[in-house]
């Protein structure tokens, strides 16, 4: 199977995401959720955080993408996100699922099993600890951070595309994107990324505003981790230090150009 | 009626806060409640983030003014809101309302109208969907952002102070500030503003300081804007982009003065 | 009793967090629930996040401390802190407490007695006011800002230290850590520190990534001042206000060095 995307399909996704500016519904962790806003902000789309069970259902009826990310997940969270994920497949608007910490605790890991089980999920995003955690595949997470995985990736990757018959995605210095036989491996990025906190979480709401403008979740995944590479290659070296990282993060995020995208991606199709 | 308000006046309210340094219990959304709270200090005001029920009453009556912001409203907050709120209008504490949101969901703009309608609200401030919505004028919200309005800023702006009986500020690339018969414009600001999430409940925590030491709401409103417009305009050459915007707008608003805002102010009074 | 501390060892946690990478699990304020995160990445721990009372034990159980911080309470949170902090106990793992706002109302002076009475804390940080209102010395607070301490820190701090038989730090322009009889003075810091909001809560988290490395709560309380104080110190000259100011913290808390601890410390032994 040729599962090449042509450089300029991937890119032209930026442009259609200016031009159209959905709005992605998020149901998020509190921690990131500044960053997260505007990292959607800055790609041009719109973002909206919004979990209360009385408006999730009419809200994500207005989006172009749903973000479910369980990084400072509660109980009421978890009824809120069942709400709008089944609305939102109701209505064909695609699903991204980060399942921040899956594999720490129990309470994540199940919940996120529920999600995925309930759900029509597009696209799972994770590091390789937590993708592993859900495919039973034993790794070492700490907190929410991965530390190391007991598998390689794509093959953590592939394990899950298949369990959960969706894209997935593994992010860490090489981003693995498989979603049944095909695998794309994205190249692009930045130490520095991993130095700040959520840089994961803000990848994942990316993810979200390509799907609200790409109906291939596999596609619009890559394209999205090509942009947060690409922009993490840009704002390092204007960076001292994390602080002034995130600064710059967003500055690079909100400058990307199709010309760039085309011109720096580091995609291969394996 | 003569409804100029002199230059040096409006600047002058920047000393009180600074000299006061009123307290500003704010009960708001989770997505951008480190900036508001870090630009009411940055202003020479105290935040305070308080919305647990069993507190909320004690707090606001250490307060100069109550900010209520519904970008992640709960069932629960709105509870808190109505406690504080009451309280604060029993203690004579000027409360303004941030509708955010309100028009995308049923949920939004229904609480907001009951806050509007069980408390004595002395500011309203949003954006022309919002504000649109709570009247009963057609726009286009695209979840929390306001794509355009179905009328003329000042006519629903000038409808809503009719209606709830009280100031009512609209923000966009000019701001009205309309209280029954005398209505203000503030040119001041810059597009960069609208470039990153909650620079509208950053306005409103502004707003929330300048009540807290001027007991006319249109004079504190018209201040407040015209102080958060010129910060923008200080800090949009220094910015490559919305993340570095974000910390040299803290920056500025810390550094403006009274001089600046005598200079730089840009009202006119209609 | 000789209570000094040779500036090598204090240095040394630093290096020994890095090696280590210690997790410190926060039940914490969502105000500064970013800075809070990014500092402890910064200073080269892993932060997590997580309060739901279903996961808080099995989490803290993988963690080196736990940081409990008043900030934003609710009552759900506080049975949440009790169940990480009871299981935190058994396991030996180290907490510091922060009674943001103690004093401002009953709801958050009782509830951080609460705490102090029901586990074992080892830590206690906060400004004079709030650690004053803790053991019934009259203060002024606004809010969660200390105005002004009845009695002079070091006085407060050794009541405190006796009561709840834990080490005790008061930050201010000097910090003061008293643990017993045992007592130190930091006189590292820069006013801006005093310009951002969460500057004490992110000191907080620094004491939770030091006491995980380290069996003495005073030492390690010492080391994470210094560090804090240090890095306020190398940040502002490169800031042009609260804003940027934020972004270089964290930039120069990721660049501490062991060398510039030893260097630049500022620690007296009283």
């Amino acid at each position: 199977m040729n599962t090449n995307v042509p450089t300029q399909d991937l890119a032209g996704l930026l442009t259609r995401i200016r031009e159209r500016k959905p709005l992605v519904h998020h149901i998020t962790n509190m921690v990131v959720m500044n960053d997260t806003a505007n990292i959607t902000l800055a790609i041009g789309a719109l973002p909206v955080m919004a979990h209360a069970p009385e408006e999730v259902e009419e809200m994500v009826g207005l989006a172009g993408a749903l973000v479910l990310n369980i990084g400072t997940l509660t109980v009421e969270q978890i009824e809120s996100m069942l709400l709008a994920g089944k609305r939102a497949n109701e209505r064909g608007i695609p699903i991204v699922l980060d399942p921040v910490g899956a594999g720490a605790t129990r309470f994540r890991t199940q919940n996120a099993l529920r999600l995925l089980s309930e759900l029509r999920i597009a696209v799972l995003r994770g590091n390789a600890a937590e993708i592993g955690a859900l495919v039973g595949v034993e790794g070492e997470t700490r907190g929410v951070e991965s530390i190391s995985a007991g598998a390689a990736p794509a093959v953590i990757a592939r394990t899950a595309s298949n369990n959960f018959g969706c894209t997935v995605a593994i992010t860490g210095v090489h981003d693995v994107i498989v979603d049944g036989e095909r695998t794309a491996e994205v190249a692009n990025g930045h130490p520095l990324l991993g130095s700040i906190t959520g840089s994961g979480c803000m990848a994942t709401s990316l993810v979200g505003a390509f799907l609200a403008v790409e109906s291939d979740p596999w596609q619009a995944t890559i394209a999205a981790l090509v942009a947060m590479g690409i922009a993490g290659e840009v704002a390092a070296p204007m960076a001292g230090g994390p602080g002034t990282f995130r600064s710059h993060l967003l500055d690079a995020v909100a400058a990307l150009s199709y010309e760039q995208l085309c011109e720096q991606q580091r995609v291969s199709f394996v």
